[in-house]
């Protein structure tokens, strides 16, 4: 066995997951991700956990959805029972083709979806993890040669958490005590406002409230936004191409957007609902071993040097106990990067210059 | 999509498990059946069904086991509660090695076994169906080439099974209504009674209380046995390799063996507790898609113009309302091929002879 994917399989058990003996998991595997599973089964077995393997496995989803009329049943029983009586959910990415359901019409799995809702929060209830298993499909999305790939990969994966963890620790404390984000950059001067509102270290772990591996970023909701800014990290949204996005804010709302490229998709996203011409999150990349992007936000967004926006939903642990910031349908990342002439300031003090932040300065 | 697969999943889904629109259905995938799976989840797409897909990796299995320190939690919860809250369960056979759990400890996997006798009994009170997807490692075990091995599964799965059904119904009231069935062939003259016993028709469908596809064979429990008889198609057990056993019965209880290759796996087996001295179930095999022998009991037991007999436990099916088979741990089947000289009477009436049944000549 490759030490590399043994090495990832205890990372996501035991750092990400935090599996103890008798822990019921289920451990869900796309059609490439055979190899890392074997490791997970592995670690699992070690740690004295129960586990349950699901097979997800686009090629079968498609087949299915493709032939039901639509009329879905509401949270089938089997499955919903699996997952409320599941400890930990642990996905396994990585499949063998990006664009597996290209040919399933997106109001069917739009129904599928809303008819699995009860299953969904389930699973979220459970202490769980999503990571991914880097397949060819994936080195090809992201314009790799395998290897390179799986080198992209692993070196975003294993790192240093801990010592991460702390270092984030330090961002979380001058955002949460912050009143004032304010973003300048080639094409952007803009300022988000964050009083009352509490940053999330996401350090790849459930004890972080953070269930993606690799993570690597903080982030928190602004609750007013006022502007311009400009996302020159290119990216790949609802299966079209996006670049150079530019958003003006007034009031906390978009007022004028355009792109380079794949304007209709921003068009859409904007005009889905109310909330959808908000910022959802403010977010900041933090994870250094991945140093470009590759058309999966899952890593994009955690990018050392660079800073990402949503559009929409607000995520709940950002915001005062008791508010819920599920006002939109959707939550769109946009990426600018910070590693040109630019800078961040929080309350006026330059917190981060060029990418790099105050404390990589004075360390050197 | 090969359109034998495609039959193989409806001839699944509609014939041996019924399956209805709402059924909550599990299909349990091994690693090479991976096609099957595509083709059983549009057909289920199609009926209205819920689906949820267990992944039944050996190499995953493998790497639990191995890692685990033996003392296993019995019937963890998430996975009970999908079998229980289960309609049917289908399980799609075909791995990609058949020494993949070779060196796992066989008590490692006794101990995992007795852990989960509750999944095992939710999983069996469910419409279960077990078949098996072509795949190189299964063609390897039977001699035979892939392509070749392909042809042979769908001869013996895609099969006008009605009208299998209806034939072998006129020999379950053969038995149904007989006392005493005489085995005569080479190095055999072997007398069973059956009186008051019901002979099951396996027609490969939940219907028929039958749970194989391919299935195709009759079989009742003798509750006496006197003779001699000799098993002469080759078979692997436990791993071994087992030739021509002879068996000696006076007052249903085996007194004498020998055997040409395997003759302390057949040592093993006769005492491993009372029951196993005696028979459990006669068998009489009607598929006539299987046409020779391939060291995997789910076909060979069915072959047209063979008798099985099992040494051990007898199913409840079989027996007089309220009594029960379990008198056993083991249930190992051996077969004799009629084809040659010789003959099957029921109270002295031969109704097969060198493996024509009576009615097959009278039709010619």
């Amino acid at each position: 066995m490759d030490e590399r994917v043994r090495e990832h399989a205890e990372t996501l058990v035991d750092w990400s997951a935090r599996i103890e003996a008798g822990d019921d998991v289920v451990v869900s595997v796309d059609e490439g991700a055979h190899d890392l599973a074997v490791a997970v089964a592995r670690a699992l077995g070690e740690r004295g956990a129960n586990v349950t393997t699901v097979y997800a496995s686009e090629e079968l989803q498609r087949a299915y959805l493709r032939a039901h009329d639509g009329e879905f049943d509401e949270d089938p029983g089997h499955e919903l029972s699996l997952y409320e009586n599941a400890d930990s959910v642990l996905s396994l990415g990585g499949g063998r083709n990006t664009a597996g359901m290209a040919d399933v019409p997106g109001e069917r799995t739009q129904r599928y979806g809303r008819a699995r809702q009860g299953i969904r929060e389930a699973r979220l209830d459970t202490d769980w993890v999503s990571t991914v298993h880097p397949t060819r499909s994936l080195a090809q999305q992201a314009g790799m040669a395998y290897a390179e790939y799986e080198e992209f990969v692993y070196e975003a994966t294993l790192r240093d958490w801990e010592s991460l963890a702390e270092e984030m620790d330090r961002l979380k404390g001058i955002l949460d005590d912050g009143e004032e984000v304010r973003i300048v950059n080639e094409g952007t001067d803009l300022t988000l406002f964050i009083d009352g509102r509490t940053a999330v270290n996401s350090a790849a772990s459930v004890a972080y409230d953070s269930h993606n591996l690799p993570s690597g970023e903080v982030f928190t909701a602004p609750y007013d936004t006022a502007g311009v800014v400009t996302f020159d990290v290119p990216m790949t949204i609802r299966g079209r191409d996006v670049r150079d996005v530019k958003l003006t804010f007034k009031d906390g709302v978009v007022v004028d957007w355009e792109a380079a490229q794949g304007e209709d998709v921003i068009d859409e996203i904007i005009q889905t609902d109310g909330g959808s011409r908000q910022l959802g999150e403010l977010g900041i990349g933090m994870n250094r071993g991945i140093d470009r992007p590759t058309g999966r936000i899952l890593f994009d967004e955690k990018m050392a040097g660079t800073v990402h926006l949503a559009l929409g939903r607000a995520y709940d642990a950002n915001l005062p106990e008791g508010e819920s910031g599920t006002d939109s349908a959707v939550h769109v990342d946009l990426i600018t990067d910070m590693t040109g002439d630019s800078r961040l300031e929080v309350d006026g003090e330059v917190i981060q210059r060029n990418g790099v932040f105050r404390w990589e300065e004075s360390e050197d």
